[in-house]
């Protein structure tokens, strides 16, 4: 790979730690701390090789969010020390793909991730043509490395009451302005009883993004469960001026028994 | 101050960043994000001087937050740098304090800490005792430094109905299986429109904590205006089996206009 833009690693590693006050009842890193920490990794990793956020905002462009993939081996547990590893893998139009290798102490991977962003001008809201915004820039960047992540499932739901609503408020945004992210798994999440985390284990998650959700916007929660481990949510939302609804995010859980 | 029993520095220090994604709308830290800092602080202060969360546990005990005062004269933006020093301040019959001084990156106070803990037998549920308890290691650990600090407002709600009602769900709880106690500060913060934290800078919260709560406890917030820029808020909760509300949190939160 041709690296001659800049001096950082094509590869980023971030090591981590488990601090108390980021695990979950059953002692696990939380899913909503690690989805942040997979944010942060790509906007740090592109800011050192020169188009993240940053970057991107002296051009009147923004790095947009539009699918997570995450599958889990094994969660690493308080103390324990693991590390992220983040890659740029490619661009094909508006969409660009990042790719990642979670490793425990030992530098045993324990789970992987893909994030796939596109890159919106601030004033016009389209996204841009990739190969036409910095083909040079990203070319260089692209890391061809095998990942094994299956393909996202399609998601069509078949609920039409929600399970649950809320209201977006002020703890829910992020400094973009909008309902963080990560938020509408931790809702999502939220729709199982405890019994039901404490006697399963979340082993991949996907969401695809289609809309953002401001303070004050009623957020619904549609459920379909396509089999006990199998879970099929889709967030919509609606507000006063605005009644109809509007698909935010698609998102499949998949868990397995807690003892497997 | 003696020291023999171990070779950590009293006063611990815990440098930090604001990263991305712990900051909220405004580009500040979060004080969601501060407040569990503060409590991570205490936990891996505690344990080098081992009287921390595991070294309690082994003797059948849990420290249990009591109360949390934070007053921030200006709070760090993304990608600044912090430190959080933090010591034993002394204790009296169940109640231990500690006392923290945040700084910025040229060391210039920015903000001071207090937390009060008691601890609690995990199989009796009672306080200790802690001259009894750990008087020689806790006499060795104390620390006397001034910290200006003003003691907490007496709260006493009028309000008779509950500005906000909301269930204890997984997201909500930490380790220790009952709704992490900074959420309810979060929660508080949430009675607030947007215009009102975009107008407002947070600068001191009290909270005062008498009792936990667990998945599906119905939680409701009670709000008292004291004068535009000083709020109290009691937090309680109640239970289909145990209809009658509990005090849960007493909180009192003082804001300045944003531009002070």
């Amino acid at each position: 790979m041709s690296n001659e833009l800049h001096s950082a690693p094509l590869t980023g590693h971030f090591p981590f730690c488990v601090e108390p006050f980021q695990e979950d009842i059953t002692g696990q890193l939380s899913w909503g701390v690690l989805g942040n920490l997979l944010l942060r990794c790509a906007n740090l990793h592109a800011g050192s090789l020169n188009y993240g956020y940053k970057d991107m905002i002296a051009r009147q462009h923004v790095w947009v969010l539009a699918r997570l993939i995450v599958e889990i081996d094994r969660m690493p547990r308080t103390e324990e020390r693991y590390d992220i590893a983040t890659w740029f893998a490619g661009y094909y139009r508006q969409f660009s793909d990042r790719k990642y290798l979670i490793t425990n102490d030992n530098g045993e991977p324990i789970g992987r991730a893909l994030t796939v962003w596109s890159l919106i001008n601030t004033e016009t809201r389209t996204a841009a043509d990739l190969a036409q915004f910095g083909g040079n820039t990203f070319d260089a960047c692209i890391v061809s490395r095998e990942l094994s992540l299956a393909a996202p499932a399609r998601i069509r739901i078949k609920a039409n009451t929600p399970e649950r609503q809320l209201t977006a408020h002020f703890s829910d945004l992020d400094i973009n302005g909008h309902v963080n992210s990560i938020r509408y798994l931790s809702h999502a999440l939220d729709l199982f009883p405890l019994s039901f985390h404490t006697a399963h284990t979340l082993r991949r998650i996907e969401m695809a993004y289609s809309a953002e959700t401001f303070a004050g916007d009623t957020i619904s929660y549609y459920h379909d469960e396509i089999s006990p481990l199998t879970h099929h949510i889709e967030v919509r939302k609606h507000t006063p001026l605005s009644p109809t609804e509007e698909v935010v995010c698609r998102i499949c859980l998949i868990f397995s028994e807690a003892s497997a």
